[in-house]
């Protein structure tokens, strides 16, 4: 009965550490979102508010993590639960990476909006809800055990691999074009590779998900 | 006895941990130093070579993942060799991506050494060469517990950030002046932004082993 006492009080750790993730995936999606709202309706604030927020993230990834030495350390977990907990540890870097990418991508937003547009956003956009996505089921995958889902969101990274290059051939045109137009084509080819970063993080974590499940290591295997 | 019997064991083991960090380190370092040759010496033989090369790096991550996992389970460290474990997980991925990275250079280099030369490479060489070094004591600092040295690599990546932003102003400054260095220029310019990548993965290291030796968690603190 003692046992089982533990194993409860371990089951609900462990949910908690599932929320926490959880949450932090929330913040940063919203980041996602934001840094590039902030550029297709040219809204220097919310790049501010956006900018900001990364704090937040850094502090999720700080006490996450202390959580997961705090129960490797008196859990002493083994099998599934230490395959989930060194994973969560790896993931929360991802996840605080990703914050990265959207600062950066709303610094980007803040010197475009100082400058006349260079043409409607379609495609940069789109590549951020494809990406923003991605983060979401990669996080889902994770806390729910489903490698079905993880499996889905390596694949779906291929659509924004190609946005991306598509992306850059018409940058690339627009400046060659007009080489007036070759500061502003820089910085949104920048925010195209830091969204093709962003959905390469959730890559590697559904990744991590299907070895959890399957307790088989793709990465490396899936190109 | 017999537990100091198994103290020794597990000293062996993360002894031969560490040697397996500094063996994949090795050849990610050399990946650096090899895809920037490929460029400035317009090696495409060697630019295949490093590409090939990412498929060891990846192994060893794979191979010291599951080594952290068996020490983790069957060995249940505490204190300061539980977070040396977790901080094995961490950084094989930052290895990992290094690789990642100079896979990319050398892309770019096979395409370089397809067209005239652009400029004599001065600043790449150096990035690259600052990098490198920031890989290697980053990875010292850790196998040594060596905080001053991992403060070095922190402070130090502000030079390679430094190179890249002059690096970014220079291509900018190619391209408005003429449209046909274009393609060209951007290239260069992705490759600076991975030398620049690199320098990051060996600072999330440094900042990792700082926090292992002082238990302080310095990330999110130094700018």
């Amino acid at each position: 009965m003692g046992h089982e006492h533990i194993s409860r009080a371990f089951d609900i750790e462990l949910d908690e550490l599932r929320q926490s993730i959880l949450q932090m995936g929330g913040k940063v999606e919203l980041m996602i979102a934001n840094s590039v709202k902030s550029i297709v309706e040219r809204d220097t604030e919310l790049a501010e508010k956006t900018i900001a927020q990364d704090h937040e993230v850094n502090g999720f990834e700080v006490s996450i993590d202390e959580r997961c030495l705090e129960l490797l350390a008196l859990r002493q977990p083994t099998a599934r639960d230490l395959r989930f907990i060194t994973i969560a540890l790896k993931l929360v870097t991802d996840l605080e990476r990703i914050g990265d990418q959207c600062t950066n991508i709303a610094r980007r937003a803040r010197e475009l909006n100082e400058e006349p547009p260079l043409k409607p956003y379609i495609d940069i956009p789109r590549m951020a809800h494809w990406a923003e996505v991605m983060v979401k089921e990669a996080l889902d995958s994770f806390v729910r055990g489903d490698a079905d889902l993880a499996i889905k969101v390596c694949k779906d990274d291929s659509f924004v691999d190609e946005l991306n290059i598509q992306i850059q051939r018409e940058l690339l045109t627009f400046m060659i074009e007009d080489p007036g137009t070759i500061s502003r084509s820089m910085k949104l080819n920048y925010i195209s590779k830091s969204l093709e970063r962003i959905a390469d993080h959730a890559t590697n974590i559904a990744e991590m998900v299907i070895f959890m499940v399957k307790g088989k290591d793709i990465r490396h295997t899936i190109a």
